[in-house]
C-alpha cells in the first residue's frame, strides 16, 4: 500500500534526513511510537469569535525533504523554488499541523485530531504534540465532548488513538463525513485514488477500527454553531467548518490548501495529496472568493501556528494576511 | 505626566470603548491590578535555533479606538485605513506583545517582560499573560537567570514588578541598556522627550525603584549566544539583540517598528511612540536592509504571535514573511 509513496513520493530522499522522511506520509502512518513529548507546550494560542472561545493547538511540524511529484502538475524545480522562496531550507518542505479546539455552547469541540501521540517524534521538527498542547491550555482529551473530522488523512485522524491503539477521545461522539466515510471504507475505490492516496485505506480501517462514529451530512449543524459545508476535491468527502457567533463568523478550512504561501499563491498547483487536482482547485477558488466577499477569517491546518488568516487576491492567486486577535 | 497620553493621544476614544483605552498608554502605566487571568495559556509557541529553545510567549493584545496623531507625521484617516487594511474592526487598533524566553548556555533568559501581571485584565483584550504563558511552558519567573531589557517603554519593562509592587524576577540579573538607563533616570531630559514618551520619566523611576540593575554597552555579549546592537530613535538607548548558534542567527528587534502590516509596509510614518521619528526611520531601514541581507529572521515585539517572520522588500516599505518552523 505504500509502494507508491516511498518509490514515487519519496524516490529523491537521501541520507540522514532521508531516513527520517522516508517513512514519512502524512496519509497513511498511524502513531509509530509513544515516545512523545508529553508535557511540552510547542504551541498554544486562545483567542474568541463573539462568545465562542478557540483554542489553537499546535500538533508540530515536519521538515522533510521534497519528494519528486509533491506538486503533481509542476516541474520539481519549480516547486522547491516556491518552498525556498518562504526561507525554508534549500530543497526540503515544512508542513505544520494544527488542530483547533472549540469551547460552544457549553460543549468541547475538537476540530481533527493530528498525527497522533508520538508519531514521529524522533525525527526533526516532531509531531504528534496535540495532546500535550490540549493539555497545557487546560483541556482534557477525555473531556471533549464532540471531535469532527473534515477528511480522512492520517495527519487528521491519527490522534483518534493512542499509541497503543486505544480510543483517545473517550467522552466524545466522533463525527465524520458521511459522503468521506462511505469513500474509504469501500476498497473498491482503490481505483479512484490517486496519488499518495492510494495507501489510505488501510490507515482509515485501522484507525475507525473499534471506534464509535457518527456520519453527517454537510449543510446542517454538527455542533452548538457550527456547520459543516462541502469542500471536495482533496479527498471525496472533504468538509470544512463554519463557526458562527452573533454576526461573527470564521471557516476551518481543514485542507482545502496546504501551504499558503506556495498554495494559495498558486491556487493552480495540485499537491500530491489532492486526490482529484481539478476538483480540489475548483473547490479553492470558489471558497477563497467565499471567504473574500464575506471577509472571513480561515483557519487552515496547515497554516503558520497559530493557523489564522483574512484573504486577498494576489495576481492569479490569493495571499493570507495573519490574524492580529480576534475578540 | 500623563496629560498629554489622556488629552492628545486618546482624545477620540468615546464611549464605553473609550472608557477602557483611556487608561491606556503603554509607556505610563504600571501593574494597575492583579486579577489577572493566571492559569490561562494564551499563546505559547516553542522552537529552536541550532542549539538555543526559544519560547515565545504572548502578553496580550490590546484593541483600542485609534487616537488622534497616532501616527504623527500621517493624517487620521490615512492611517485609519492602513489598519483597517488588516482586518481591524473599523476605527480600532490592535496591538500585541510578545516577549521572549530564551535557553541558552544552561541559562535561561528573559527578553522584556510584558505589560505586568493583572494590567489591563478588565478590558477587551486583555495584557499582562506573560507569566501565567511561561509557567504553561514551564517556566518558573524565579528560575530565570537573565532579563535583558530593549528600552524602557512600560509594555517592555511592567513586568519586571509583581501587582504588588515587589520583584517578579528574584534570581535574576536584569541587564539594561547603558544609553536607555541614563536618558529616563535624568528628568532633565523631559525637554527631549516627544509626543506620548513625555510621561515616561515616573514610570521607569517606579518600576525600577528597589531594583538592581547591571547596564550594558552595545556590541558586546549580553547572554550566551545574544550580543545587544543600537537600534535608537524609537527611545534614545533602545537595543535589539542578535542571538547565534553556530551559523544560525536570529534578531530580536524590540520596537524597531510596531505592527508590520502598517509600519513595515510604510517605514516613514513616524508612531508617536516614537521619541525621534526621523531616527527612528533611519534605524528601521537600515536594520531591515541588514535582516534581509543576511536573510536573518525577525522576532518583533508587536509582530502577530508567534512574532517571527522574515523581511522583503514591498515597494518603497518591507513586508513580513511568517516563519513556518524553525528547527
Amino acid at each position: 500500500m505504500t509502494q507508491f509513496t516511498r518509490r514515487d513520493v519519496f524516490a529523491t530522499a537521501a541520507g540522514a534526513a532521508a531516513t527520517a522522511a522516508a517513512g514519512f506520509n502524512p496519509l497513511t502512518l498511524a502513531s509509530a511510537n509513544a515516545q512523545g513529548v508529553a508535557g511540552s507546550t510547542t504551541g498554544v494560542y486562545r483567542y474568541k469569535l463573539g462568545d465562542i472561545e478557540l483554542i489553537q493547538v499546535l500538533d508540530g511540524a515536519r521538515t522533510f525533504p521534497m519528494p519528486d511529484k509533491f506538486v503533481a502538475n509542476v516541474d520539481k524545480e519549480q516547486a522547491a523554488a516556491a518552498f525556498e522562496g518562504l526561507y525554508m531550507p534549500k530543497g526540503q518542505v515544512t508542513i505544520s499541523f494544527s488542530p483547533l479546539i472549540v469551547k460552544s455552547g457549553g460543549k468541547t469541540i475538537a476540530i481533527d485530531t493530528g498525527n497522533g501521540l508520538g508519531a514521529f517524534a524522533a525525527t526533526k521538527g516532531a509531531v504528534g504534540n496535540t495532546r500535550a498542547n490540549m493539555q497545557a491550555a487546560g483541556i482534557d482529551v477525555k473531556a471533549v465532548d464532540i471531535v469532527l473530522i473534515s477528511h480522512f488523512h492520517g495527519d487528521h485522524i491519527n490522534g483518534l488513538k493512542n499509541a497503543d491503539g486505544t480510543p483517545a477521545y473517550t467522552s466524545a461522539e466522533i463525527k465524520v463525513p458521511e459522503a468521506e466515510q462511505k469513500f474509504w471504507t469501500d476498497e473498491s475505490n482503490q481505483s479512484k485514488a490517486n496519488g499518495a492516496n492510494k495507501g489510505n485505506f488501510a490507515n482509515v480501517k485501522k484507525v475507525f477500527d473499534g471506534l464509535k462514529t457518527t456520519p453527517f451530512e454537510v449543510g446542517k449543524e454538527v455542533a452548538p454553531g457550527i456547520t459543516a459545508i462541502a469542500t471536495p476535491g482533496h479527498t471525496p468527502g472533504h468538509v470544512s467548518f463554519i463557526i458562527s457567533s452573533g454576526s461573527k463568523k470564521l471557516v476551518v478550512q481543514g485542507d482545502v490548501t496546504n501551504q499558503p504561501g506556495v498554495f494559495m499563491r498558486n491556487p493552480n498547483w495540485h499537491l500530491v495529496f489532492d486526490n482529484d487536482g481539478a476538483m480540489a482547485e475548483a473547490t479553492r477558488r470558489k471558497f477563497y472568493d467565499m471567504a473574500m466577499a464575506e471577509k472571513m477569517p480561515v483557519v487552515g491546518y496547515h497554516f503558520p501556528f497559530p493557523a489564522a488568516g483574512y484573504v486577498e487576491k494576489d495576481g492569479n492567486g490569493y495571499r493570507l494576511i495573519q490574524v492580529h486577535a480576534l475578540t
